[in-house]
């Protein structure tokens, strides 16, 4: 534990840019958070107010250029320049934690990949990281763990959704103009998991989607929609049925199954945000978790210790990159079919068949 | 199925005397319910016009006189008189299915076994039982099958409590007159289980226990109290714990726990009314059954069809009478050890040591 | 309760049929079952040991003839002949209860249908009902329940699944033959379950399905899969996702979520045979039930008593008869949607777009 | 986050001792660790190795004659030395965060009471705080929360269970010559919670206790046992039942419940270690945590945390010192009472009614 500490850089203090400041701040013992950036000023001022020693930058340019000890950047910023600041950071050398997704357009996507794949031939131990959360998260852990060792024999099915509370506020419909549509947005994490538990190289073989706007009829300006279901072929045989959501009442519901040919495992399929059990004259209660940080918080703290451990000790990154590229072309996919009603396929390689009508 | 029907009826048309009866007339296809007999004419005519039929008595002797062909009785009227009413009906040469407890009193249940004992040597084919209606519940029966089948080594600690849902209209506290209190009245079920689960040869050698009034400081009137805790010692190195209470917010919650030196059974420690989850605002929501009859209603159903096989077929009866015997005392012991402070304790034959001071 | 006893026949005896048999003879207090039908003597010898006092056919349309007291016909024959035994006892003017699917065709499900609307134009109190179990269960009806009297606002999506435990005998392999398929012989209930708490009135828009076979590749020569995910669109902006497997490693596992704009209702979300929790050295184990009927089979008697009680009280039938058709129709353009890969769309009236390429 | 560290020593690197060590030397942002004191080399240099620039003691006398700059001391060496450590500690003016138990003798706890009491008139900001790590857990939070708001109305009836796995190496039956016994070691945070849940201010009237040695006879030779249950009443009419056990198949099973006249909540009601579920042929299993430490970590790192912070910034501690008293005074006469049979009685006062018979 003793030696030094990687040199980190947030950039983005919104929503999740200031928990992954705070993660790798306080609770990432390795870790040293040396600069902020955000282009709000008031946000950079209460980093400044909560984290004291830290830097901070308006311009991201500006910190890659003024910080010569830096090593690694956390790319939290708006998804629309995620993919811009970490190749910009790629060709700096850093090692780059990008949050989820690298970027709502697969080629833009592609793109981050291949200035890693360039990059990384001159710096061997460069590593760049997409944020997917739920792979550091214990109970997807062991999950995984299980169907790795074979305990369900071969894992043929999977079933995983992405669900919000309800949000009345309006918060999704003007989140939908950037997000890349709920497919993009949620289902990514389920199209990661699925490529982490069927197999990294399974190929999709066709994705069909459907949608309704169930209490956000506004979301059709943006081509989105308030609940989808998905389903995905792989060529091996495999198969993935999806449902994303911004409409659950009791709080945030992140379900998987993974079934097998010998047995099933299950995450989440009883959800409950803490071991309380409330008795009342209308019957037994639980609680559930508000939002995705309330469910996994203790997974990004994890995800940020398995970062920093393996940009200072040189080992494999936990998640692969190419997999976030494979996640977002789904993804995508799966966007467009909801709002064509077009079923699209995908050769042996897991190209395209026909182009795009949107 | 064919065959000749076993001739019932049924005495007290109260709360569960009602249930008996229909039980017997609509549920048990070998069984016909021939007669009632309630002090209370309107439950006489209300049986008259459900059960077509059947014939009705004011007095019970008189049925008894009257039926020539009466082959069983199901003895659920009040507690004060299910000791006569069983003796009169042995002492007939009937078989009786009495509904628990014999008696408030551990004598005269001792004298209901005593004169079952006397009777049986003459008519070998009686069949005498007292209505527990736990040991017919299918879950009850799939832990004691466990139990037995050495699946948790030796049973060593049982917890068990029978707990009833909170009635704001008094009704425990008028009942609390005739009932024993509620250790005999409630917790003689949980005696029962430990007497099946933990060996029905087993010999208290200590009761202790303590009680308060919660919600209804009008019980202390009748020496009862709302809520009791108990310890029993058996002789043989095992012990019990139990709860009772009539302060439940969610619905009736019996629940049993069998720890053995290898692994645990337990029975509804999570209660549910049904299969259904509510998903709120407030949280995942599960109804539980409001009453005892809504949570064993299949059991008493069970346990008439079975009592009507064992009569008819001359198998022994699946609840041996002198484990009643032995709830009762159990239970009284437990009653006065709550009211006086002391523990009570018993000899290796399950004697008394010393004299009772209530 | 007094009263007539509605005289009824079984036809057919196997797995299912005998069922049907004793429930109505023994737990179906206002019918009595008078007569049998079956092409195999065995299953006639076997039912006449049981039953005693019954009438016992090798040829339904002789039994038709022979009995002139018989007033409803239970078909639990092979599903080939559904339609046809149901057709000739309604023109016989009796009622019927038809187990499901009508028949594995939507147009011979719909000639079922037309002969009823036909017949009960001169006997309005004529009964025809395709027994849908999962109606008759206790928590459905609570959950929908719920839904009509909106607890969960606006109902949106349906999710569901009929997941069968794995069979290693090859059963469904030869079953295969004649079941339809697994979107037809499964998903049946699911697709009922979804007319019945999206609207009775909903009108397909579209379906699509995938299918893998992961254990029985032979299902394949059937044109059929051991596990099948599909969508379904109605034209009022509601779907529904569905499930189907033979391939459950604990037990049968039948599980449907209902997500309104306000709330969720969920049935058997977390499976159980019983309340018995296993505390083993390997964890807090559960027991599933193995079969449908393990699950359902409280549903099935309450089937027998309400189709009973609405014939013998000329009262409308809990499950309406359009219905059965409606579902046998979408489940058959599931099944050919998974086997082609093609999506299949639907008019406003539900009327097919394209023809079928099968 | 910014300003000066606690100053922080750690006593004892013995199971529970080398966590806190490494709670507040990576998951405590605001302390440091500086030093640590243990009679064993090897722990020692274990210290070393895994914290750096830490320094080491043999000598816990020593340690405080040489660090000057530190501010507290982390006591989690043996039982039999806590309260002497504290008690130096304590006149030495440092900051005390002491293990559970204070003592395994209720005077002895009393003595650190006195000299903190002492101590702290010269200096008020002085803190010293017994590790009851259960009052820091996010369920009991939020169920003390709820109680307190009266969701339950008036807290009435307390269950709690402390439950250890079995752990056939013989390691309870060594640990017993020291542990205070069964009630002591294990109900000793029940108790605590029981004081917490009801009212800190609650007088004990009485406790009755029974044991059993169920998988280990040789624990008679330290009067302990493998299997308690315990009895508490109250002053003001509350109750409390208590289970200890060294017998559990599973895991590690801390259940607790508390009754009110309006509700109840109740805590691992229902044990997991995560939020798996894995089906297998034999049902539908959950893991369950395997030790207090899997179950409770988060609770001893926010322990850890608020106790920095109570010191650094003056607040008051999280759980009062008289409470740690009591929980001994009130563990000792159970554990007594187990022994001998007999219940033992209090005054108003809280004061025991006859002398100890041990």
């Amino acid at each position: 534990m003793s030696g030094q500490k990687l040199q980190v850089a947030v950039a983005g203090l919104g929503r999740m840019g200031l928990r992954h400041a705070r993660h790798f701040a306080t609770l990432t013992p390795r870790a040293e958070l040396i600069a902020v950036t955000s282009p709000v000023q008031a946000e950079l001022d209460a980093a400044k107010a909560e984290f004291g020693s830290v830097r901070t930058y308006l311009c991201y340019d500006e910190m890659l250029r003024s910080e010569p000890t830096l090593q690694a950047v956390v790319v939290s910023s708006a998804t629309a320049v995620h993919a811009d600041q970490s190749i910009k950071a790629i060709e700096a050398g850093l090692h780059v934690l990008c949050e989820k997704p690298l970027s709502t357009s697969a080629e833009v996507s592609q793109s981050v990949l291949d200035a890693y794949e360039e990059s990384s031939k001159k710096r061997p131990g460069q590593k760049v990281m997409c944020g997917f959360s739920r792979r550091f998260d214990a109970s997807y852990r062991d999950a995984h763990r299980r169907v790795v060792n074979g305990d369900i024999g071969r894992p043929s099915v999977f079933r995983s959704q992405t669900c919000d509370k309800l949000d009345p506020s309006g918060f999704f419909v003007a989140y939908a103009e950037f997000s890349g549509g709920i497919f993009v947005d949620c289902s990514i994490h389920d199209i990661d998991l699925a490529l982490w538990f069927m197999g990294e190289d399974s190929v999709v073989k066709s994705v069909s989607a459907v949608g309704i706007t169930a209490v956000s009829p506004e979301l059709r300006k943006h081509n989105d929609r308030d609940n989808g279901a998905g389903l995905i072929e792989f060529h091996d045989g495999k198969i993935v049925q999806l449902f994303c959501s911004r409409m659950m009442a009791a709080g945030q519901e992140d379900t998987t199954e993974i079934f097998g040919t010998k047995g099933k495992v299950a995450v989440n399929q009883q959800p409950y945000l803490n071991l309380v059990d409330i008795h009342e004259p209308t019957g037994i209660r639980r609680e559930v978790p508000s939002t995705y940080y309330d469910r996994f918080r203790e997974a990004f703290v994890t995800e940020a210790n398995e970062f920093t451990a393996c940009c200072l000790d040189n080992t494999p990154v936990p998640v692969r990159l190419k997999g976030a590229v494979d996640a977002v072309k789904i993804g995508c996919a799966l966007q467009e079919a909801m709002i064509t009603g077009q079923k699209i396929e995908f050769d042996e390689l897991g190209r395209r068949l026909e182009k795009s009508k949107i």
